[in-house]
């Protein structure tokens, strides 16, 4: 299923006048005090996020799975599902592939697919994390990381294999999760598996071709629930300085201990232009992988005023890979990932709304009433017909989930594919 | 120091046009998706919160305080610091004694101030977490759970006591928040622990009068590191019905452990009719006592929803009392306590705006994604015209921040009182 | 695969003059400092605790699960693992089922199955936590809550044919875990969703023989990452007192909050003579449902004293269901669950060891120090002689991991059932 | 007021034979299992744990300061506490002093006492966390990340002046603890702290002697409570590898978020030869500071089967500083630093237990069970007779609580210096 642009269109005649208003009345406010509108509707126009392969069917939890219908059931579908949410959005630039789950069959179909939908092959992602039916070693005991030389070469030469793959599509770089680490005390030696992934990592980042990245992400826990072999930023930190200039630490919004502060992690990482790549999400207790926004927008917000400061700030900072993670249990995944994009394009925008010069004045003079005040004032901005402008621009929908709706997308794809197919993945 | 109403109408003139376009403006949209704006205006205007007698000078950390300039060094300067405060909001029209800090010396005097100020004197506080002076017992292990009767005794007339210096007063309500616990395992018999604060709960609530009420605090932690006595609202709750009609929970928001659903928790004890306070903060770590909505706005949303629902729906639970419940530990405490202010009013407008209806039905639907979307829309909404508009309406100041900088308000106290008074309390 | 008490008693024969000299010295060391001895061993010898009939295969998490070899592919497969591990241990006398995973098809030869092997039929546990092929309704929006009156009915219904299959079997005990709650705010109407709960739980108490007891468990996230309907201890307290007598709460060590204290729960809720059941496991970070005692022994060990105390103390309360509630996701079940149950009597004979009258004394005089080198005292000793002394008097093992390891039951399991049998369960 | 040597050996006398017995057992057992019992003796006999100066009073929280009696008013006195400690345990070898609380008046004298005491002085302490009388410029809003120079010079002048007075006293290490931080999002640029702070130690670096180590500690938030410029473990190693070679990190228990795995941080430190000093105090909640073992002592032993490994293996890091850094409420200082150090000693003694040799075997065989097997099978020996033996060795108190009791030392120590003498401190 395609979108037309006459369908689009038509629908957004119907809102455009309320649109107009709203929007004037909004940007009229702000250019006087003082912000360029424009370039803050060019910015989120530009703003692009990759959507993982593995993210258009129904997640789930150790207790079970609720399944959705209309799932994609193969790559070409699934490229199909991020279409759609493009042309929608026009937000959603990128696809992520994770292999195995999604090699391509035929790499130039799935390319000129992907170009079609004016689609990029963003990071690719590794997964040392499950045992594949008729691998040779098994991760169960860990992959980089393992006590035996056989297993980690397997998740080397895996690493290795999907860099090649990404390479064909035109990705330029690898993220690599790792699982590894330990249920129980005494399971592991520490040192030992650092230094095993230590080295794994700078084997797997010699073959990175030279205008490669490699991700490294962290997590403290889950799914072992002792250790982790990379359990914080500063692992991750510590592993990319050892593995060279082109190894960058990878954030993910919901693998954080709980009250952990990852706006002044984010911030110390640009300075020492080490961030590579964020993961979108959001949580209440643990790596829940809800929808974006919906649990701690604020803090959200945060994060991206330290992102927009070390992009404005540190050049010495890459330009970031972006990309939704997150899992969707009980709502239908493609409207899911429409209320991410949006809660992620408001928390950009009202980043770009505060007032950074006042912000480091107020800062200078410790005048801390103040500085809340500027951010606050960013924050509590109505920002959606920014949104919403943006996408009209770009040729996206005023209002992406109700035309969704309004076209019973889900209920066509179900036609389509029958209520019982089912996306690889989780 | 007093305000006067043409220093606040001088001021309003100024902003009176731009506050005017961008009411009209939100009230027009408002009222065409159905909100009835002029009733959000006037519940707004119609909420009053209470400031603590000891909130008005600068709060400290176990690691020290840093002094503030010019805090009001006994009761009659409290009061004007709250009148200041009310002036400006026109939110902040009761205020909450804690006793024995601010026993009053002339309770006619006290009243008439009181009275001239516009201010309620809302429920009285006990204290039996620090000895004071010449006491004859000590709360080093306890008060009102502590193994001795004489103890317990004295801590249970402390409280009497406190519900007579209320009365003289016209408060209708006694706050009972305490420290009791223990630091190390073992070091309580928790059954006695709670047997004895029961009994001594009932020892208070017998002589509470008729038209009064008891509100219980629970808390997990601090300055207790091992248990605490009410260490949670299933506690309280118990404890209140135990006591009687009259005994309530109190709701703090920085007294619960991590990642803890606060909300559930008031909506449940409205269903049984027994929320009978709630004190506001923010909080990042543990009770960090930080001003209202500085971390999770958000949060505060969802409970305010919770609270408006209830009002609304429960009329088994009786009006609330509210407190704000912070800690100026590096800010004015009065810019503070306008900013705690606006933000729970911004909460509460925002609930005011939800569509309960839609909500419900969606509910019925289990559309979870249109659930999230009417509460996001509500909250995304930027309420601070309405805000402004409630103030306006009762005689406040558009921007009360903006002009209390302006008057030079804090440095007209510090001539007044000196540099160097100092507020009793913590 | 059944052992021989030839088995038993020559490998005990190995390790008995040790194990004498150990134990002499050991008891002659309590025995002289005040401890009855002998009835320690008595009480350890008389602790048994149920075994789920879902624990005897490989768990897993939400990224997979790596599964083990000689899975019990059945009811009568299951029984006979865990009369393996009663032999061994003589701890683990009961079974508690999970229904519709474990339905037997011929209760007689369940029952004398289970007699032979000296096994009892405890709690039996309903599952409205996933859908069962050619459900009518899902459970996919919950289960006793659900908004649908249909669903409610058909959770009901189940709960009550559980009951049936559990009278059958001679089970006294219905244990109720929900899973229903919400991902996102505004999904459910937490009134509406608790006032739902509490009418189905009355619903299933009505049909509760007269001698059987209802069990509520709680939870505070997971499979429900924003709210759970029943989400501590004091909502399933407040429904137990709403169904009536024959309700208890129901705690499970892994269901708790961070940092919450939970042998203060365990003391209110048995002076309150409401704790019906206990489920074992130990965790660092959430359910994580690791083996019990491997993270937090001392924490177990403050737990167990609060048991033992309120079992001394609290005729109001029932005697308990104990059940080891744990997942097996990278060792052999069956030694992961003698892990368990070695570290559950090991906290329990450390309980049976503290000196209560003394610590009542030191409590009263609030000699701080004195009461916590009362528990450490009795924590500090080395208690395994006595454990192996309690099996020894029953006819276990001396050292159940060492014999189990002897015997390679595990090859033999694999050699009876096949590498790749698998359990039913999560 | 200080020890006779024959006061302790007649209490020892008394014990002596009971001693023997459980000691010659357990000596007798061990070396049967192969540990050599005589090297644990010895390590533990060398085993010291410094004493801050600033903890030999009551210490408080926020709400209040309960006063203990006898306390030491001034260095000399606190000298004798230490050397009273030191007497009985035969572990408190060593004093840390924190300035400018306790700058020596007449060094020789203090150092002539020292020696007296046979005390070492250990790892001197700055405080840029409080304002001194007469300070210039105020820490209100930071120290070394203040945006003002004039703090920052202050702060750095401060830490240099505080190396020096170490030097007299022969200290070879200073330990920085920052408080800087913020308590709002806004107030701090996260980069220009962060940069702030690396400037400012590394000018304090420069003047570290050469045979000094400079200790850079980190904690996640308190006394800020939105943020802290060296919030973990991950700061403070870029930050030492920024000063050099002499800057290490320094671990405190406390200062970590909920559930972190503090032994892999440990671990991770001195496979990199970063591990500088350790803080010992325990805690449920927050920086509790409560006695060291008396909430999670497995973590505790955990961390120190870490340390004993990084001791046997990493000839990369240094010798360890370790201190007692926890503020003792409601017991008798004294008292609980003698629990403390008991702690401390039980918890090395079990690591030292441990299988080393087989836990590599275990590992490389991924044989989790055994793992957990042979850290519990250390862990659960009771090794209170090698701790005595320890002590008797080194002309130490079989008992120190107990003798202490007996010796009435606090009531001796009120006669001396009056009830109400109080301690400079927190």
């Amino acid at each position: 299923m395609k979108l037309q642009e006459s369908q689009i269109s038509d629908f957004n005649k119907k809102g455009s006048e309320e649109h107009q208003n709203q929007f004037d009345f909004l940007a009229n406010t702000l250019d006087k005090s003082g912000v360029n509108t424009k370039n803050v509707i060019n910015a989120l126009a530009k703003f692009q996020v990759a959507i993982p392969s593995w993210a258009l069917g129904a997640g789930g939890t150790r207790f079970g799975r609720f399944s959705f219908y209309g799932e994609p059931s193969n790559l070409t579908q699934k490229l199909d599902d991020v279409g759609l949410l493009h042309s929608l959005t026009q937000t959603a630039g990128a696809v992520s592939l994770h292999i195995p789950w999604d090699i391509p069959e035929d790499y130039n179909a799935i390319k000129e697919q992907a170009n079609s939908l004016n689609l990029k092959f963003d990071a690719v992602n590794s997964n040392t994390f499950q045992d594949q039916k008729n691998a040779k070693e098994s991760y169960k005991y860990g992959s980089l990381s393992n006590t035996s030389q056989a297993v980690r070469e397997q998740a080397i030469a895996h690493n290795q294999e999907v860099i090649k793959i990404g390479e064909k599509l035109g990705s330029k770089s690898l993220t690599v999760w790792l699982a590894d680490g330990s249920n129980f005390p005494g399971q592991n030696n520490f040192q030992t598996a650092l230094s095993n992934t230590e080295n794994s990592l700078k084997a797997i980042y010699k073959t990175l071709p030279d205008d490669w990245k490699l991700f490294i992400e962290y997590k403290p826990y889950e799914p072992n629930f002792y250790s982790t072999v990379i359990q914080d930023w500063g692992t991750s930190f510590m592993l990319a300085n050892a593995c060279g200039d082109k190894a960058y630490t990878l954030v993910d919004l919901g693998h954080h201990l709980p009250n952990t502060n990852i706006e002044q992690i984010v911030s110390t990482l640009m300075l020492k232009g080490k961030l590579g790549g964020f993961h979108f999400n959001d949580s209440k207790y643990g790596d829940d992988d809800v929808t974006v926004g919906s649990i701690k927008p604020y803090a959200l917000f945060l994060i991206f005023n330290e992102l927009v400061y070390g992009m404005q700030n540190n050049p010495q900072n890459p330009d970031l890979s972006w990309m939704i993670d997150a899992s969707h249990n009980i709502k239908d995944p493609l409207e899911d990932l429409i209320q991410s994009l949006e809660a992620i394009q408001e928390a950009y925008a009202k980043a770009l709304l505060v007032d950074q010069n006042l912000l480091k004045e107020a800062q200078s003079a410790n005048d801390v009433v103040a500085c809340q005040e500027i951010l606050q004032k960013a924050y509590r901005t109505d920002v959606r017909p920014l949104l919403a402008q943006a996408r009209l621009q770009s040729g996206g929908a005023l209002n992406p989930l109700a035309l969704y709706r309004e076209l019973q997308i889900r209920a066509t794809l179900i036609q389509e594919r029958g209520k019982h197919s089912m996306a690889s993945g989780l």
